[in-house]
């Protein structure tokens, strides 16, 4: 048992601050400027593509993919230290590639995708060219039981035809977005987990039509936009599909492991942040005669907050070493602990900062607001904290079937 | 001790619900699509003065105003029964010109206001032809503590010139919005609490200039809007004064009782709605081959918003009846506990809520994010959460050394 | 709507007061130093019928009884603020001949008893020369659900035989405890709710054994004490059963509404005491230099401590009102919310107020621990926490239901 | 970074769980029985000597000690999993010769102790033939704030003097506990931290008299005993003072990290077995039909225990590893971090278990409220958790200050 980070993690970790502190920080608030004097869904402001460049040029690129061909070859363990540190700015995980839903999208095609499919979708979005969105969600099923997705892949032909609605395909408001992954039934009748398949679909095919995108709190996200998406009578070649038919849940789970650990490492890294302005902020404050830090219910603020990340991190972690070494299945309740802890620490840390920054705390003048905002999804996405609690809950009585099991021997 | 409402109060409440189900319910989708139609600001959605023609006509007007001249009379145990039906829904208190800002100044140009000034003013803020704005909090000073206003009123001949910086001066975005209440020093050398006083500034005068509006988690709350205004040099004639010089605190403090018990009571009216379409929607999906209401965890959140938000009602109603009975300054404890009871208790009945209706939550398809996030800054707005347990505590710290004296002798 | 007590009942509220500083209080040290020097089990500390004495010739007993001919007479919105008093002090209950599970019982045989039933029982009770318990809780069975209750009432000639075990009947430690009421299954193959009946068992009767008491936390509660008792074979004569057979469940719902009341005025009794005893505590004690009174966290206590206790006991007076107005049905669900919140809160409270002692909190120097572990059962005995939110969620859902079908019309 | 136990680790664990089965859960009930067949203060329970016995020849003995010579020479990373065994069974820390205070103590000789007090004190502690007990603690003032132990150490020619009153000496109820550490002031005019030494008192010295027990939520924690004890003119001999006059502080610093890091890991263990107890009970227990394991609330509550009794070890296992790595005084947050979240973590996991139980609960039918109330003081112990906590944001708080340093150059 060691807990300090590697010699090779350090420098990741040193040279990713290094771009922070030199080109993301002191960036923010020129893109957020760029961004409201144009349209803010049709063009990107041109800062992004600046910043990719140079974070390209610095080597700090794909650093999620564990594949050592495409990417940075990094373990779940050794990435999850520099992913909460790129969570500290929600600039910064574009900038270097590493940004969801793209990841998930192109760890599926390493694994799983044809070597069409990696020629005409990995290659683009390895090289930050084109973006990509994952069509899961839909409005009129409840999402946290995956069996309810209703929309249809039907084959026809050399063709499969999709039909239905999604909602929440995050990235699909953004004019580089280009194709989708979309989920959905191909077979009805199959057993319970092998209904469902994975398809591309490029979004400028005939029948698909954006309705409109979906704001988080009041934030609406552009230009990346969270799209409501109509698929009606799409078609698109055979070859497409990924992997094959009914192989839709086996995907998801891949998908899931990793995705899960960079939402928690970036969300970390967001509370981090927080309690750093919160800290600043009470030391320069002043109200009754003295500084905010010098009031006791603040400081108990600070600590919580740091006892409450440490915590957070720590299991993170651990569930990143789990899945590296005895792999996502053997972690599964490591990975549903976290994706209920991460998100719900750090709202608590964010909402603390945001009381200790009074009316500045909800508004564009510090990132904590929309921090906020964004976290507050995760106690959603990919299901809800109750289907997560609801699996730890499993394991600790199969746990203690097994314990009884064994006395009773 | 009697908990019924009276007879009175049942027939208001009767009318107003009435006028809620056929009248603003169907509308608050009218009004938001008007909104969108056009540019936020600049112009007010008709639906909204139909609206309010509609109320005038049905005698649901200024039923704020204790005073039976210019208002409906009613005590504030009386109207806040009322007030929590209007808080159901964001629209409904503008349509009955019971909105904050301008109850608040109303009732300040009716105890405080000269002829004049009520004629030229309040008048047309009864009639709902104009709306107002109070400009108090400053950015660059911790408004929790109101001695730190730095905003200058310096007598100048027949005239005050008005110097400084105000933000969070809501509805200022609204083009009806015509004049603004501003608290400033104008005897930095006078005792503590007879520094400030407060002029009424046109915002058509040489000199104001609204810099930005402030957004509340992404929503820019227009046309009301939450403006950053600046004045520079700006001149208005002396009569413009209420009341006298160093009476800014004296009017601040008559201004506040009955405002929080308003805002306690939207916010009770809100967490209320929260809870009705939280049980509509969990008896009506389906997850893991069950309703969510059939989930033991949401009922649980079910009984919890119950409890919690009879509680928060209750003491609300008791804070309006001393007010009623023994005055303001008798009932400051109460009136401190609720500021902050009833925005945490509505924050977390919302959240419940959001998190019972999964993405479509934090979205525009229900009325909880927007609902949490206005609410959210009531938790700011008069003070943080944390000034008001500190008065709390002092009251009870001295109610035990009183004990203690009266023991000893 | 009026908040205030009446003239009536604040002059009760004087009497009480005067009678616990001048008599209780100062007696709560001399009681535990006379338990201490005897067998706690066996002798009742002399001091205790002293002050029954000075308690009746005040006028000040049996304050608890609404009927007029037994008691005193007053409604259950009358009592509470009195039964409030009471719980300030472990002691005082018993005082004032208004301790559970006697006044429950003695409303019992108001109600339901014969003639003979009250002539043989009640008046003892009532005079306070003996003691009762009540037996319904079994080691076996999830007494959450009452239909679960196994100990058997069989019918034989003019007799009825009782066999079973129960626990948790408090108060049969006490050697002046003459008789339990027992409730028991007649007929397992009437409706559910008509099988169980309740029948007198005096203590002395052939078969009735007492196994053990059980302590609470470590307190042996001496001598009243939590009794597990055996009944086995037990006979009594036909004429002690109550009401009549199948009765059980309709003299169980009876006996619990005003039992609950009473149990939670007494809880925010122990929570008000708690917070004086803490709010003295903290302006005598230093440490770093100022007086803990001075440290922010602790005034955020003493804030929530009294916002919760305000709450309590408004929601707790309400449903008094509720009983007294609609009845104890209507009231139901206002009941249970009480059950929850009165117990929840006052541990809390009692929990600060420990933290704020130190270590003297958790020792017998301070009333706080006994009184924390004490109610620490308020959240099991009668039910549950998780049951009673069970019943407000299901009260909800139906309004909720009801109120989509007069909108569908 | 590595979470793996090492394989060493792991043959202890195995080694310590096999005992724990074989020899200490059977021997629970013994033990209590034992007990209270006899005087609980004045004998030993003799299953307690023959289990040391087992323990000592099963090579379980002493693990607690990282000096070679003496003990196991384990770090503390390696012995924290081993602690955390022995913390499921309040009967085994002490039946492996690891059990509070002593360890301490033997710590204390080990590092600071003569040869002569070793040979007199230490051996026969690490033998396992006496106890010891520590005397810091004092009624009147603070203990919060260490600088305000008023005892008098004073020198008197080859004599201390000691003269004061100390009480929270746990262990001095035993009959076998011979020795007290003693802290206090021999130097009123030193600097503040050099005021203060430690000093070996033999309990039998003339002037030292035990005047009372305190229970602990009514337990009286027989035979070891909280104890307040009186030092009337004590006179030892010289060479019964530690390391020289002046060094109290820098003793109870040495002291305090191994003590705490040992107290959460018993912590933990407690918590582990709590959880195991509720996944038992749920399983088996049934209500309206159904297991309490398939009502949603009681899932929650097993997700949430597991969830937080994880992320408290990681984080006192990363606060052992800093201790062992960079040293006590680097690893100073941590250890205060830890000594917050383990007793609040394992009250709510606890707490939950009783809840599950029921009334069995509260009693001595589980190993849960007992387990409550001693882990309850926890949170007072060696400081309160708002000292820990203010700690904790002092060095956020100086952190902040060192970064913004570095970013003004």
């Amino acid at each position: 048992m060691d807990f300090d980070y590697s010699p090779k993690v350090k420098e990741w970790q040193e040279s990713l601050n290094a771009f922070m502190e030199e080109h993301i920080y002191p960036n923010e608030s020129v893109y957020e400027k760029q961004l409201n004097q144009q349209d803010r869904f049709s063009d990107i402001p041109p800062i992004m593509e600046e910043l990719k460049s140079k974070a390209k040029e610095a080597g700090l690129w794909n650093l999620f993919l564990p594949d050592s061909e495409y990417g940075a070859g990094l373990s779940n363990l050794e990435y999850a230290p520099l992913c909460e540190i790129m969570g500290r700015s929600s600039l910064a995980p574009e900038v270097f590639n590493c940004a969801a839903p793209d990841t998930g999208n192109m760890e599926v095609l390493v694994r799983y995708g044809s070597d069409e499919q990696k020629r005409q979708w990995l290659e683009p979005l390895l090289e930050g060219e084109i973006r990509s969105c994952f069509s899961m969600t839909e409005p009129d099923v409840a999402s946290s039981d995956a069996t309810n997705v209703q929309t249809e892949i039907k084959r026809d032909g050399d063709e499969y035809v999709i039909n239905g609605t999604k909602w929440w395909s995050s990235g699909a408001g953004d004019p580089r977005c280009k194709v989708s992954i979309v989920m959905g039934k191909n077979d009805p009748d199959a057993p319970r987990y092998d209904q469902q398949s994975m398809i591309l679909v490029p979004l400028d095919t005939e029948g698909v039509t954006i309705k409109r995108t979906l704001p988080v709190f009041g934030y609406d996200h552009a230009p990346h936009g969270h799209a409501e998406i109509e698929f009606k009578n799409v078609r698109v070649p055979a070859s497409h599909l990924i992997w094959g038919e009914g192989k839709g849940f086996a995907i998801a789970q891949g998908r899931l492991g990793p995705g899960r650990i960079h939402h928690c490492m970036r969300t970390i890294g967001a509370a981090e942040r927080a309690l750093e302005v919160m800290c600043d902020r009470v030391q320069e404050r002043e109200a009754f005669g003295k500084t905010l830090a010098d009031q006791g219910v603040i400081r108990e603020w600070i600590a919580d907050s740091r006892i409450e990340i440490e915590q957070a991190r720590l299991l993170t972690l651990k569930a990143a070493h789990m899945m590296d070494t005895v792999g996502n299945k053997e972690a599964k309740s490591e990975i549903a602990m976290i994706k209920v802890v991460a998100p719900n620490m750090a709202l608590k840390v964010i909402d603390r900062a945001i009381q200790a920054f009074g009316a500045a705390g909800v508004s564009q003048d510090t990132p904590l607001a929309a921090a906020w905002a964004n976290i507050r999804t995760l106690r959603l996405a990919d299901g809800p904290d109750e289907v997560h609690r609801r699996a730890v809950a499993k394991y600790e009585l199969k746990k203690a079937e097994n314990r009884r099991a064994v006395h009773a021997r």
